[in-house]
């Protein structure tokens, strides 16, 4: 059976029969013209991605179910790259006719997989067939304050959340026809492309601990997400790197892993400006999250890099290219 | 030059130049990961559409600043069908990369006049590149109190907004090769489908009077539309066909109006349930706007279509086709 033979009140009834949800706020969810919630106080944040098979995507090789978590998590690091608490997902899905049911099913566990585990509710959403699978996501979330991309001052501290160029380095991999399992150092790379984790509890801490003058998640790649805090910021930034995290699994299979550390993009990390006062919180989040110095904001509107010789020179920023 | 010639940041600081705007409850709009607004103490509502070319519209026979509107403008079609005001949109937009610049200013100015219109502010959104014209919007609104499909009850009467079956007609007509400047007659059919008008304001003027209790917008089709309503409250609904709203223009063009009436689609109209004791409200707002009593609804959990002749048979719940 093809999703073509599905009807859209099936695949509907279905999505509403797995997210079922009940929640003091909410108060109309999948099932008619518009979801409805009641917020507190707090700000309502909202942001929504589009993304196509072929381009932000390879649909024949990305597992669904981890397809529908990816789907969910990308645009849940931008709640992170907020300091916001992600509360309600809408999804837009268009799915080619010739995709089986199964297909459908595993994509929907991932995505509620995801959910789960950040307490994210999907309340609405469309679904309808498409030459190219294409998915939509919008999500809202709240908080009390939030950490934007405007705020970096000179002298402030930049900091980097886990590491750097796995998601690259595992979508080389991927193109080249490396599968899921064939081995421990390959399958830590690979699910950083097909897998990655947004980082929503420590934005979430640096936000309560007003921690970060400033916070972008790491999409694009490091070199172009710094020169948007820097552009946003009216200021500049010096990095080194020999302080870059890398993991043993990039150092294994890569041996320019500085070029993949510094543009590779979609690793999902934070990265956020620190003033002095307050590194000291930062040393007391290091006890439970990585997170790495790996430069300062400068006064002079320019990104430096200094290189393992000592050598400084202007970076340039390039970013991840999409498919096609 | 073409919109791959175009980088990304270009559109979306076209984007965020024409969509400038200053809200005091928009603490953040486009530029950052995330929009973010701070709402009262009203209910928040969302909804969001994804549109493909070739499957909801056709985009070498849509004028770009008509489909602008129309993307915008079938989204606040179900904020209206709750009685919400809506506020604040998100668009995600994947783009060929044969498409021209000049397409997308259109495109952009016909998203802008629609939002213009209804207040409403573009406070986010992702552009990429697609095979396929791919449009994704998502609205939030805000409502006091909400009218849902849920609340129809025996007795109560069943009214419909504006008339009925000529966006199915100007779909027709479009494919046929009529073009807009033909016939006035054409021209009004050929709008209904390229430019229809959610009905936000009555949506709003009967969430004010409480004067519905369930309402939803005929996106699918009276037939189909109606049968949503009744199924969500749990009852049925008798429908005559010689108190059917039908346009002049549709009656000249088509011999058999009622099917597409009763099946068409597309419309954007309202349809709502409203109890006896405020059919008083119902008549003030006729001196406002084009609504009709079409029937009632029956305790009996089936849908009856009275025909011209006065012979009464089911309904059978036959909804708009996409194109493919």
């Amino acid at each position: 059976m093809k999703i073509k033979q599905l009807k859209e009140k099936d695949i509907l009834s279905a999505i509403r029969k797995e997210f079922s949800v009940s929640f003091p706020e909410l108060l109309l969810g999948i099932g008619d013209d518009a979801a409805v919630v009641r917020p507190g106080k707090k700000l309502v944040l909202l942001t929504k991605d589009l993304l196509i098979d072929g381009v932000h995507f390879i649909s024949s090789k990305h597992p669904p179910f981890l397809l529908g978590r990816k789907s969910l998590n990308v645009n849940l690091s931008d709640i992170a790259a907020m300091g916001g608490m992600p509360k309600y997902a809408l999804l837009g899905l268009g799915i080619p006719s010739s995709f089986k049911p199964d297909w459908l099913e595993k994509f929907f566990s991932g995505l509620k997989s995801a959910a789960d585990k950040q307490d994210v509710a999907l309340i609405g959403g469309d679904v309808s067939q498409a030459r190219k699978l294409t998915v939509s996501v919008t999500i809202m979330g709240e908080a009390k304050s939030i950490i934007t991309r405007k705020g970096a001052k000179p002298n402030n501290a930049i900091y980097v959340s886990g590491t750097l160029g796995n998601a690259k380095q595992g979508l080389l991999l991927l193109k080249k026809g490396v599968k899921l399992g064939d081995s421990k150092e390959s399958d830590y790379l690979l699910k950083s492309f097909l897998d990655p984790s947004p980082q929503v509890s420590l934005g979430i801490e640096l936000n309560r601990l007003q921690a970060a003058t400033s916070m972008i998640d790491i999409s694009d790649g490091l070199s172009v997400d710094l020169l948007h805090i820097c552009q946003e910021s009216g200021c500049g930034a010096l990095i080194h790197l020999d302080s870059f995290p890398l993991s043993s699994d990039l150092l294994s299979f890569q041996r320019r892993p500085f070029n993949f550390a510094l543009h590779g993009g979609e690793d999902y990390q934070l990265l956020f400006s620190v003033p002095t006062e307050k590194e000291g919180s930062i040393f007391k989040l290091q006890k439970k999250y990585k997170i790495t110095l790996i430069g300062q904001i400068i006064k002079e509107r320019r990104v430096y890099v200094i290189d393992r010789r000592g050598r400084k020179r202007l970076l340039p920023a390039r970013g991840f290219q999409h498919f096609d």
